[in-house]
C-alpha cells in the first residue's frame, strides 16, 4: 500500500468519515458545539454561508410571488394536538416551556417560581403549521383572499438524542413556506414549483444533483398528504433529505379552521402546502463537497469568492503590496459573477504566508491570490484554485486575471457539479436481485469501513412491509420515488411480486 | 367647535393615542396579536419594513468590520447568575423550559412528560450576553484574537404583562452586537461607534430626529458600565429608546472568563459591548410619522416606495392600461433611489379604484400612482404623494414623472424629517423652575387627553434620589444625558442644587 500524500484533515474520509466531518467543520471554522446539549454555535464563515444561500433563496422565493412574515416562537399544547398525524410525529421530542418567572431558590441560585406556572404549557416550534393555520384561519373568508403565500425565516427546535452539527441539532435555522389555496390542483402545482425550486438551487447554487421524487408513506411528513423531496448522495454514499416540500391536502385547513365562501357560495376547506429547507443543507454541503484538506465551497454560494494573501516580506515594499491588493480588490468587485459582485476579502493578518494559505483551503474559498514585490514587478499575480491541488498555482498577468474571475469561477461551479455527478453516478446501480441487493448494502471494504453501498435503483412491491422490513435488516430505505422515471416491468427486490416503476434505496442521514 | 374632515383612522391621535396607535397597525395591516399571550404575528407589510430596515442596518454593520454569527436560543439556569446585576435585570420574566418531551395525560390530552424533566432548566435567551461569552472564553486566548466583532439577528423573549404590538411584546425580533476588545478606549470606541450608526440610521432612514446621550443609572442595561441611547419623541410627545449601545467594561469578561494574555504577556480580561435595536423601531416609526389617515412610511424604508394602480374600467381599453401598467413598472424598478432599484408593486386587484386607493393610503406608501384610459391617451399618470392630503393629485407627463421618481421620494424622505424636528422642537422646553417643570407635565388639555408635556431639558443634581421622586411622583425619568450638549451654570430641578448640565426628561414607552 503505497503512503498517501500528507491531507490537512486528520483522518481522511476514507478512514473514518463521521470524525472526518466534524475536523472539516471545525478547520474550516464553520461551527461548534455548544455547551447546550445538541444546539450549534455557527460560526461567522459558516453563518457567512447560510446567509448568501438565504439571500439566493429568498430571492426565488420572491419571484414566485412569496412574502415573508413572522409568527409566534411558542405553539400552545393544544395546538399541536388539533392533527392527528403531525402530534403523533412532532409532539414528542420538543422544549416544553412551563414557567415565565424564576425566583431566587434560598441557596443563591435561581428556580422556577412556582407561582408563574403556565396554565397551559408551550411548546418551541418544531415546525409551524398548526400556529399559521390559526392567523389563516382568522385571514381567509372568501375565495378572494386566496392564495395565501407566505415564507418565515425562523429558528425550530426538535429536541436530538444524537446530535451532529449542521445534519441534526436541536435547534436549527431553516425557512418554512405555508401556503394556502382554493383548489387541489392549485396546492399541488405549488407543492411541485416549490420541489423544483429547492431541484434549482442544489444544482445551480450548490453544485449538488439531487433525485426528486416522492416520500413513501413511512418516511412522510406528520400529516401530509404527499411529501415530495429532494435527495443528495454525500461522499460515504449516503443520503441526505436536503428539502421537503408537502401537499397537506385539506387536513391542517380542517384542523385549523381554515375555511371560505367559494365561488359557489359553498363554504369549503382551504387547500394547503409547506415546504422548507434548513442549515442541514451546510451539512449537506460540507458532505458532498469538502475533501481531505478541508471545506470546497461552490463559488456561488461562497461568503468569500476570492481571498487575496498579501506577501509583505520587507517593510520597504508592505506600502506597495498593500496598495496594489486594495486596487486588486476593488476591480474584482467591480466584475460580476452570476448576476453578484463578486465577493472578494483580504487577508492581511501578520502571520506567515503558509499558514495563512493553509486557513483559507480549509475554509474552502474557491481562488486564492497571492501578491508579494515580485509579482507587482512582473505585473501578474499568483492563483490558485480550491477545486485542484492545494500547491498547483498559475502566475497570471493582473489585468487578465480580473478580466478571467468570473470565468473562472463558472469554470470551478461547473468542475464541482461534474464531480458531484459522476461521484453520484458511479455510486448509483440499479439492482435487480435480493441477493446482489443485500451484498450492496453490506459489502465492505476494511480499508474503508465508512464507505460502501450507494443509492440502489431497485423495483418495490408498494407496500409497507418490504420498507419496514429492508429497513430493519439493511437500515436502508427508500429515500424517494422519483417523478419523472419511466416505467419499466420488474419484480419487487425482496418478494418477487410485479412492480412498474424502480424506486431509490440509499442508507442516509 | 369645527367638525374635523372624516378621517381613515378612528379614533384620531388627538382622541385616543393608544387606541389610534392600534387602529393604524390593523389598518395598515402590518401586524396583529397572536392568541399566544404577548406575541405578535408580523404581516407581510410589517415584515417586508422589517426587512428593508434589517438589509440596511447589516450593511451599515458590515462596512464597519462586524460579521454575523448565531448563538443557541437557550441559555442554561447557571449562566444567567453569573453576572450579579444582569440576573437581577433579566432572571425575572422569562421563558423557562424545564421539559423535553410530552406524552398523553391519558385524558386524550398532551402534557410534559415528567420522565423528561430537564436536570438545569434552560431560559430562553431574553438577551445573549451570558451564552455568548461562554463561546469568546473558548475563542480568545491571546491579544491576536481580538477584537471580536460579531452581530446576531434573532428572536427573543421578555415575558410581558402589559404587551403592546411591536412596542413591547413578549418575543421580538432583533440585533445584537457582541464585541470584545484589548483595552477599554476601544471598546468605548465600539459603542460610540454603534450610538453613532443608529443615530444615522434612524435620522436618515428613518426619518426619526433622535436625542443621543447616556442613560443614568436608574435606566442602565443590568451590568453595563455606561448605556448610550437613542431617544425619539412620538406623536404624544411620549420618548421612545429606540436603540442602546452599551459598554460592559470587563463585567461579562469576568463572569464568562473571556481571557487572553495581553502584549505585556499577562492574562487580562477583555473589554466587552453589547448594542441593539428592535422591532420596537416598527412600532416607533408608526407612532412618529402615521397620521390619522394612517402609516406614513420614510421612503427609505418602505417596502413599496411607488404603488401603480391600474384604473380599468371598460375591458377593451383594459390590456393596453395594463400593459403600460408593466412598463411603467418596469421603468421605475430600473431608477435608483438611495442607492438601490425603487421597490414598486402594481396592484391589479379586481376590486373598486377608491377602496385600492385608501388601503395604499392606510399602509403608508410613499407615492401612489393611477393610469387609466384616459391617461394612456395623455401619455400621462395621476400621481400622490402620501405625505400630502389623501385627494392632492397631481398630473405629470409619463416620462417626466419617471425621470423625477427618485427626486420625488428625496422630497418625501425630508419631508417627513423636517416634520418630525419640527414638532420634536416645538415639544421640547428648556425648564428652569420645579413648577413649570411639574406643570409642563401635568397640565391637559380635555379636547387633547392623551397628547401633553414633551421633553423637558432641565438641570439635576446627578442623584439618583432626584429621578426617583421625579419618577415616583410625574412618572418622568432621565431619557438621556446628552453626550455633546454645552456645559451650562444651572440649579437641580428638584433640590435648587447647582448643576453644569441640562438632561432629556419624559415620560416614555
Amino acid at each position: 500500500m503505497s503512503q498517501p500524500a500528507q491531507t490537512a484533515i486528520t483522518p481522511r474520509r476514507d478512514q473514518d468519515f463521521p470524525e472526518w466531518y466534524q475536523q472539516v467543520v471545525k478547520a474550516a471554522d464553520m461551527a461548534e458545539n455548544s455547551e447546550v446539549r445538541g444546539c450549534m454555535v455557527i460560526k461567522p464563515w459558516g453563518y457567512g454561508l447560510w446567509e448568501t444561500m438565504q439571500r439566493q433563496l429568498d430571492g426565488m422565493f420572491k419571484a414566485t410571488g412569496h412574502k415573508n412574515a413572522y409568527f409566534p416562537l411558542f405553539i400552545p399544547l393544544s395546538y399541536l394536538a388539533k392533527e392527528a398525524e403531525h402530534v403523533e410525529g412532532f409532539a414528542k421530542e420538543c422544549a416544553v416551556v412551563t414557567h415565565h418567572r424564576l425566583e431566587s431558590d434560598g441557596r443563591g441560585g435561581l428556580r422556577p417560581a412556582p407561582s408563574a406556572e403556565l396554565t397551559e404549557p408551550l411548546i418551541v416550534r418544531p415546525t409551524s403549521e398548526t400556529i399559521i393555520g390559526a392567523s389563516y384561519a382568522k385571514w381567509v373568508q372568501s375565495w378572494r383572499d386566496l392564495p395565501i403565500l407566505i415564507n418565515q425565516w425562523a429558528n425550530v427546535v426538535r429536541w436530538e438524542m444524537r446530535p451532529r452539527v449542521f445534519l441534526r441539532t436541536t435547534e436549527f435555522l431553516w425557512q418554512e413556506g405555508h401556503t394556502a389555496h382554493e383548489t387541489a390542483a392549485e396546492a399541488l402545482e405549488e407543492t411541485n414549483l416549490m420541489l423544483g425550486i429547492y431541484e434549482k438551487f442544489a444544482r445551480e447554487h450548490l453544485a449538488l444533483p439531487v433525485f426528486t421524487g416522492e416520500k413513501s408513506e413511512g418516511e412522510r411528513f406528520p400529516g401530509a398528504v404527499k411529501t415530495l423531496c429532494i435527495e443528495a448522495m454525500v461522499q460515504d454514499r449516503k443520503a441526505i433529505q436536503a428539502g421537503t416540500s408537502h401537499f397537506l391536502g385539506q387536513n391542517f385547513a380542517k384542523a385549523s379552521g381554515i375555511q371560505f365562501l367559494s365561488r359557489e357560495n359553498q363554504q369549503e376547506h382551504a387547500w394547503t402546502t409547506s415546504w422548507g429547507v434548513s442549515t442541514r443543507l451546510v451539512g449537506t454541503l460540507i458532505m458532498a463537497h469538502a475533501d481531505d484538506d478541508g471545506m470546497v465551497l461552490p463559488p456561488r454560494v461562497a461568503p468569500a469568492q476570492i481571498v487575496i494573501l498579501p506577501v509583505t516580506p520587507k517593510p520597504e515594499t508592505r506600502e506597495a503590496v498593500l496598495a496594489a491588493v486594495e486596487q486588486l480588490a476593488s476591480d474584482l468587485r467591480a466584475q460580476s459573477y452570476a448576476g453578484e459582485p463578486i465577493r472578494v476579502e483580504v487577508d492581511k493578518r501578520d502571520i506567515g504566508g503558509g499558514q495563512k494559505s493553509w486557513e483559507w483551503i480549509k475554509k474552502g474559498v474557491p481562488i486564492r491570490v497571492e501578491i508579494g514585490p515580485r509579482d507587482l514587478e512582473k505585473g501578474s499575480v499568483a492563483v490558485a484554485r480550491r477545486d485542484r491541488g492545494p500547491k498547483e498555482k498559475a502566475f497570471i498577468p493582473t489585468a487578465e486575471f480580473v478580466a478571467q474571475a468570473a470565468t473562472t469561477l463558472t469554470e470551478i461551479q461547473q468542475a464541482l457539479l461534474d464531480r458531484a455527478i459522476a461521484y453520484r453516478e458511479a455510486n448509483t446501480l440499479k439492482i435487480d436481485t435480493k441477493e446482489e441487493f443485500y451484498r450492496f448494502f453490506t459489502a465492505t471494504n476494511p480499508e474503508k469501513p465508512e464507505i460502501h453501498g450507494g443509492f440502489a435503483l431497485a423495483h418495490w412491491n408498494g407496500t409497507r412491509e418490504v420498507e419496514d422490513r429492508i429497513k430493519e435488516e439493511l437500515k436502508v430505505t427508500i429515500r424517494c420515488i422519483p417523478l419523472d422515471a419511466p416505467e419499466e416491468d420488474g419484480r419487487c427486490i425482496l418478494t418477487g411480486e410485479p412492480s412498474r416503476r424502480r424506486v431509490v434505496w440509499a442508507k442516509s442521514y
